[in-house]
């Protein structure tokens, strides 16, 4: 079952690339596909091309929102399709950088102690790499704003002095933000979607606030864009992933990515790509309308320490999944001491992951390498751009929308219903002192029937806190249960 | 396809659970099992009773390693089958919660630089909550050793004088911190595993540091054991969700875990269930010796921030996984704001969760539900024996053994043989200085034929670091490329 050491020498020879340009290196060696799985998805291949071309070029590619999908030109603002947007584009990254600036230097923006110190970011979504709020109508993200106003007024500071928004134009945060004389407001757009935005305003505002050299990070996805565009498989690591995706889980997701980065810095990647990629390929329609229930399950731990946790699992268990190694080339900068001779624990890092892989390979479990220079502002932009360029791929190869949420307004909907009902178990319980009562009751009483267990947890929660008004009395049984006012 | 409210209130009262003395309630009617799930399970878990109740006593769990399975005693060291590890237990518990007091006041146990503030945890593997090192052989774990040891060194000050163990008694650690005159060594056992030490020194000496009530953690711990001690599937919560899990995946881990607690202090949670039951879990041969690869992967994201990352995909897309919700009852201690009328953001985390199930429900989608009233030391001690005991009676309801990790060793080794190659790779570049090798030249040349693409990957990781000796050129193909000593 396993192939010689000689055949998988030859094997590794003809599916490992460099992309020297990008000081990035792909290899799909210890991914199993047969010699005609390439040939066969030629045809498609060429079709994911086609699309993302065009998508590029400006096409309402998010119907349902009516939006173009335009992350693309963040890094490269001449792409964009009218010369206003290139404007706005080159415009809002010059603003991010003279405020990172200003901040830095700290003799103008400040905060009331003084030169600004941390940087406190809140927001919900987007990604691991710096969160977003585009509309500031988000109920997490109002929440996340009035907590923070509370604590800075707690501490006796004014929390407009040290606020900033990344908003739409005209969108209720940026009045707010506005009228109340916040220290500046940076635009986002309706073509750049929240998992999309790190190369916005969005990811860029914290990033430069945090000393990294942001136009290096647009370098390196701008340089991962053109290398991405070219539509040949063998040229295309983007194309390459996509592939290897569609053969690892037939086109149907069947089988998990797991993520290990071998670097700690690349802790929270994982994270990343988690959003990224199943927000844009978890969906229950096709761009048909047919019903698939597509999607690619995406979890990760960094390499060597955490993959303890379930290496048992990938080498023996249950076989769910493929692994994606990401390598590190550039060990720490400065001296490293020898742990053994002329040894050093990055030596150790690089033997863990090939030993990991060497005993999921004998094993049968696939995986694909992606070997890059170093941990810098330029590759993070790479790998950020060569993900979500593999995510439009995979996406046309599905035959799916990449750039639209459908699922996630269900919960937001839903959760608001379970506020509403919750503001009218306390009315009817103010309403009623020293009166107790049976959900069904309450059910009853204020129009919810059927909402009796949804009552019951919201009357628990609101018993288990003081200070709530709600006691709850009665047996373990949740139709037992009373609710008063306390 | 949708029960009606009326039939999942009913469902709801039938299955779910309220164990007052544990502050915990388990909720399992969003799993959609049939009625005659539970009785055609009754003797397949009474086996699983009985199996666990003779682990307890001290049978050899792990035949493996010839060791006894003994985390339950560190809760209840009466239990323990002699007297003499029941006295270690008790010492041990006195010596952290000593030291502990002694680094806390700082009169006598103090750094270089006065009393100590902060704790540096070396390790790995164990888990989130407190990694381990048993034998102190650990390569990484050594390794950690080495480049704190250089830290404390460059900052001058004696790293010895800073440090304490936690390791087998006469293990390489053990010697080395006696030899060196460190501040304390604690003893490990060979009867807890890594991924169940959390109650030992490994977990409590870290929780203890931090000023956690570690008595409070184990008598949460103790109270969850006797629980889930009684042979019977309704009162027996980790009963519940062994079954559970039995029902969502077939007794085959088809559908991945999915954690979501709702609460921030969680969120490193499901990291540490993913390492308790993937290590566990995931083994190749049953304990018949028959290759099952059996297995249940875990991964997760706190509530309801992250759970963003993959909403879109866990309603809509393939159906691959269940989810357990873990919802605290207690917001967080002190005045809430009202983010609107009478409302917290508290309020707001209970509609979220409430709306996400309600979402995920709609469209098929399965759940259990875990509410402990708050997250203190109690709870937390009980939520790590609860997930231990699921896992130890789902271990026997699939016939695995649960308490090894066969799978562990071989990447060990694989990464032993790299390190090895890279010492002759580097030792035959000096010996030949201003000469280049192909790797199929370095590998005749070293003895390593089959070994060329490990040669050029250490080759190449040495070449792209400063100073290591090692020089790449030649072209872009592995074949090709030329390494000489630099």
């Amino acid at each position: 079952m396993s192939a010689t050491p000689e055949q998988l020498w030859q094997r590794f020879q003809q599916h490992y690339t460099e992309f020297p340009t990008l000081g990035l290196a792909l290899d799909l060696s210890r991914m199993n596909f047969p010699a005609d799985f390439l040939p066969a998805m030629q045809p498609r291949l060429a079709k994911a091309f086609a699309a993302m071309a065009e998508l590029e070029r400006g096409a309402i590619a998010n119907p349902d929102e009516k939006r173009m999908v335009g992350h693309y030109w963040l890094r490269n603002s001449a792409l964009a399709p009218t010369p206003a947007i290139t404007k706005e584009i080159e415009d809002t990254l010059t603003a991010v950088e003279k405020f990172a600036a200003e901040v830095h230097d700290g003799s103008v923006v400040r905060g009331a102690g003084g030169p600004f110190k941390r940087l406190l970011v809140v927001g919900i979504g987007g990604s691991a790499l710096g969160p977003q709020s585009k509309s500031g109508g988000t109920k997490e993200t109002r929440n996340g704003l009035l907590e923070a106003k509370a604590a800075y007024a707690r501490a006796g500071l004014r929390f407009e002095s040290h606020a900033a928004a990344v908003t739409g134009v005209g969108s209720e945060l940026d009045k707010y933000a506005e009228q109340h004389g916040w220290l500046r407001r940076f635009p986002m757009w309706d073509w750049v979607g929240g998992r999309t935005s790190e190369l916005s305003a969005v990811g860029l505002l914290p990033a430069a606030l945090q000393g990294l050299a942001i136009r290096e990070m647009l370098a390196g996805a701008k340089a991962c864009d053109e290398a991405t565009r070219v539509p040949d498989f063998a040229k295309n690591p983007a194309a390459q992933l996509a592939l290897m995706w569609f053969y690892a889980g037939g086109g149907r997701g069947t089988k998990d990515l797991v993520v290990l980065p071998y670097k700690d810095r690349l802790e929270l990647f994982s994270k990343y790509l988690q959003q990224l990629i199943m927000e844009s390929l978890g969906k229950e329609l096709d761009l048909d309308g047919k019903v698939v229930n597509q999607g690619l399950t995406v979890y990760g731990n960094k390499g060597s320490t955490d993959q303890h946790a379930y290496v048992q699992q990938l080498r023996e268990g249950v076989l769910n999944f493929f692994v994606t190694f990401i390598e590190v080339l550039a060990d720490r900068a400065g001296d490293s001491i020898e742990v053994e001779p002329k040894t050093t624990s990055g030596d150790f890092l690089t033997g863990f992951f090939l030993g990991t892989r060497a005993a999921l390979h004998e094993k049968g479990r696939e995986s694909v390498t992606l070997t890059v220079k170093e941990v810098s502002p330029f590759t993070i932009g790479l790998l950020i751009a060569l993900f979500e360029r593999a995510v439009g791929l995979y996406a046309s190869l599905v035959n799916i929308n990449a750039y639209h949420q459908p699922g996630v307004e269900a919960g937001k909907k839903a959760a608001g219903a379970v506020l509403v009902l919750q503001t009218k178990l306390v009315a009817h319980l103010s309403a009623n002192p020293g009166k107790s009562f049976t959900v069904a009751e309450l059910a009853a009483a204020i129009g919810a029937k059927g909402q009796e267990e949804t009552l019951f947890k919201v009357g628990t929660h609101l018993a288990a806190n003081v200070g709530r008004g709600v006691q709850k009395t009665g047996g373990t049984s949740p139709a037992e249960a009373k609710f008063a006012a306390s």
